[in-house]
């Protein structure tokens, strides 16, 4: 979920400067449309890591817009008032009426990461209130509210260099507390909790938006653009009232994201590979054998580009498994009887029992990548896919089954260099078509729904790995290495749930 | 959610063999249709308690239908293939294709029940489950798939009576077991697990549909007419796919319902309502004195026709308790603070802190009553309120409170009779305006609507009472002892859960 958060966004002085006055004017105009036309209210949750620019956040909103319709909801330790009644009381009555902004520092999601981290409320528990939350947020969008709910993310090393730099400058140091140093202390437990709770709740009526905290100009553009792109949309929306609109997939603000900060030049030498190839292929060997792997199975999931080589990936694995134990199920178009069924259905009767590996060469995520961008699926049905898909991957992970998922990325040029090799080698010619050509001209819309599907289905469970595949034999390695490790780590350190009857 | 299925629904021979027919060829018409235009699958599930119908019903359901477009799916203890795999992978396995009907003989929720009962599955854990089925059956919706969920119900009586006859008839005495007989003693268990479940799983995409069990005349006739009325509801739906489509609202096939079945003639003679009032008055002043009380807190929810006598019984409750420590929330139309916020607003700000009563004259229950009947809100947001309401008492229950809720159910004649008097009496007249005489005319529509509300709200936590109201004092002396056995029972049993911050 974080991954587009810790690439170190910037926007540069001249550019925001240049920016702003266009986004303030636009959000002033949609601002003033809510008010007069609109017949919603707007509840925006800043969430997030401390030192992760909230509260200035929260003051850039009211710089930018008309803060008579603009109201503030924080919420520090509940009154007695408020102890006495439910846990929502408080968020009720806090709530904007249509045609008015209401921003919450802090919100129902707060105090439940924070009582859970603080040991004060079971993952049991957790998972109970955050029901309860997705069912009042379906409500607040049913009942024609815009929700928009960003969480702002810095890194560990960047909380720290933040915490620092704040202190440093005598406008910001008071902002500093010895809490907020003791919270770095306990960032990997906030991160594991967050992302736990993000993934719960990351749900097509009120999907999150996670923000990169580190530099203000990036953060402020971006809240600030967010805001404008979804008020516009919900505003010129003219379906019937009751229809729930999912916030929109939003625009980039700047040109850095997942697959562009990856560093696509990396090699390895031809000697370098062989004996890597050997080491991850022998040791892949040894972990499936593991006594504990008997109650596990290994799920593969491979994606990428044409001709980024999962074929020659998939088969340096399989090299180091027992034929009888692994199955490769190659993902073309549905076959009549898989039309016919859910989406997911194809994909759940290929799950394999404990012990054995499944390997799917493309896989469910064909829903948020070729049918999202050939509009094969309408734009609600690959919104609720992201949801589906991590509740899917969930389920299999209880279950105690390893999910590895990998994104190849090759470059432009090398992918022209692969096809044009293709053409000319007369055994790998059946390999290139036109459908390959045309998917080319779609790169920058399939670069913008993978960055989309690695930061809402990136989740502690089921982790994305990007793999920068223009060098085959760098590729290989890291896939190969990436199974061995996370293999190791759930075979020694979890302890498989099977809740199983 | 049971009371409607309690009544002793009952078809006779007569009227069931001159509507088979009909609704045999109409079955058939609709499973045509589906097999040849419908996009769509059809997921039946059969459930409830042990020897009310369920193999009948599907024996009946093949009879009646095309066999070769029915499968049956039944889940006897899962296969080693299966419990090496993710709970939900059988199901998957057994879904129903596009164009066909499934009916699940045992379902995702049957064995999530039985180990609940047993002991194997703590609450939380059911919760839990629950929320994943609550998720996959709105992905199967989402995907196109008319989901009917049926739960037969008996009584406790009725159960063992319908055992006892089965033994007696030496065609079904093979059907009942030992373990028959074993789980009427778990009656009440089932029951309370039963009624949890049914509530969190209550949702408006795929809503349960509760069916009396012992007469199999009605019992089948039922069910076929509610598969018959969904299915060519879905197939008439032109709008886009993917847009979920909850099953109708049921047409009753007798003149059985929980209204009807009340019987108005009761009444009280002058010297015992007296000393009823009087007693039940007095208790009322020393349980909202008990020391557990401060830790709680009482809502009165009263609904009922026009002139059924609400505002004379709130007054006889008041009598009893301190006037700082009670509120009455009269409910009129909303103002316009109120409509610029989702429904249930209005009734989060009046919510009682502990130690103290709210008395609600008129409620929340305005959406799936007036709001229904006069179309004031689309359909899909009346069906959603039902789980929505059950959601905040829920809630409220959760924190503490006792809520207690009234239908006041007086008949056409005696309602008519207090109209007349109303107009009559000068200090009265107030209280009798055009409207009132309008929403007589309605009668049928809130009819329907007040049983709909009843079977889909009335939970464990906050049941409905139901109170004869053509007597006042009948009704009064009710209400008084109604609120004060559900406060005895909380305060001295229960716990509260208060899981609070």
């Amino acid at each position: 979920m974080f991954e587009s958060a810790e690439l170190g966004h910037k926007i540069d002085k001249t550019t925001f400067r240049s920016e702003v006055p266009k986004l303030r004017e636009a959000l002033l105009d949609a601002q003033f449309d809510l008010r007069e036309n609109g017949s919603f209210p707007v509840v925006i949750l800043i969430s997030g890591v401390d030192g992760a620019g909230k509260s200035e956040t929260i003051n850039v909103l009211y710089e930018w817009m008309d803060p008579r319709f603009l109201s503030t909801l924080a919420f520090a330790a509940p009154s007695d008032e408020e102890r006495e009644r439910p846990f929502m009381w408080r968020f009720w009555r806090a709530l904007p009426p249509k045609g008015r902004m209401g921003i919450f520092a802090g919100s129902w999601y707060s105090s439940s990461i924070a009582h859970h981290i603080a040991g004060k409320l079971s993952r049991g528990d957790l998972d109970q209130r955050m029901d309860q939350i997705n069912r009042f947020e379906a409500m607040l969008v049913n009942e024609g509210a815009l929700v928009l709910k960003f969480w702002f993310h810095l890194s560990k090393d960047g909380q720290r260099q933040r915490l620092k730099s704040l202190e440093r400058d005598p406008r910001t140091a008071w902002r500093v507390t010895r809490e907020s140093w003791a919270r770095v202390k306990t960032y990997g437990k906030l991160q594991e909790a967050a992302g736990h709770v993000l993934r719960m709740t990351n749900t097509p009526w009120a999907p999150w938006i996670v923000i990169e905290g580190t530099d203000d100009r990036y953060r402020s553009l971006t809240v600030g653009k967010i805001i404008l792109d979804a008020l516009q949309k919900r505003l010129a929306d003219t379906r019937d009232q009751g229809f729930p609109v999912a916030p929109p997939i939003v625009q980039k603000t700047d040109s850095l994201d997942v697959l562009t900060a990856l560093d696509l030049t990396q090699k390895l030498d031809k000697k370098a590979y062989e004996t890597q190839l050997a080491k991850w292929q022998g040791r892949l060997a040894e972990l499936v054998r593991h006594p504990a792997f008997a109650h596990r199975s290994l799920i593969l999931a491979f994606e990428g580009a044409d001709a980024a080589g999962k074929g020659g990936s998939i088969r340096r694995v399989t090299a180091a498994l027992d034929a009888r134990h692994y199955q490769i199920v190659p993902v073309a178009a549905p076959t009549e009887e898989e039309r016919a069924q859910p989406y997911l259905w194809r994909f759940w009767r290929h799950i394999p029992r404990h012990g054995r590996v499944t390997i799917f060469d493309r896989t469910w995520y064909g829903r948020v990548l070729v049918e999202r961008v050939e509009g094969f699926c309408t734009e609600a049905d690959w919104l609720r896919a992201y949801a589906e898909i991590n509740d899917f991957e969930h389920e299999l992970h209880e279950d105690g089954a390893i999910v590895v998922k990998f994104w190849l990325q090759v470059s432009d040029k090398e992918q022209l260099r692969r096809f044009k090799e293709r053409e000319k080698i007369a055994f790998k010619r059946f390999k290139i078509t036109d459908e390959d050509w045309r998917n080319r001209e779609k790169r920058p819309a399939y670069h913008a729904a993978v960055c989309d599907m690695v930061d809402r289905t990136s989740t502690g469970t089921a982790p994305w790995t990007l793999v920068e595949a223009d060098d085959k034999s760098f590729a290989r390695v890291k896939i190969l290495r990436t199974i061995c490790e996370r293999l190791e780590r759930a075979l020694t350190d979890e302890k498989p749930k099977n809740g199983k009857d």
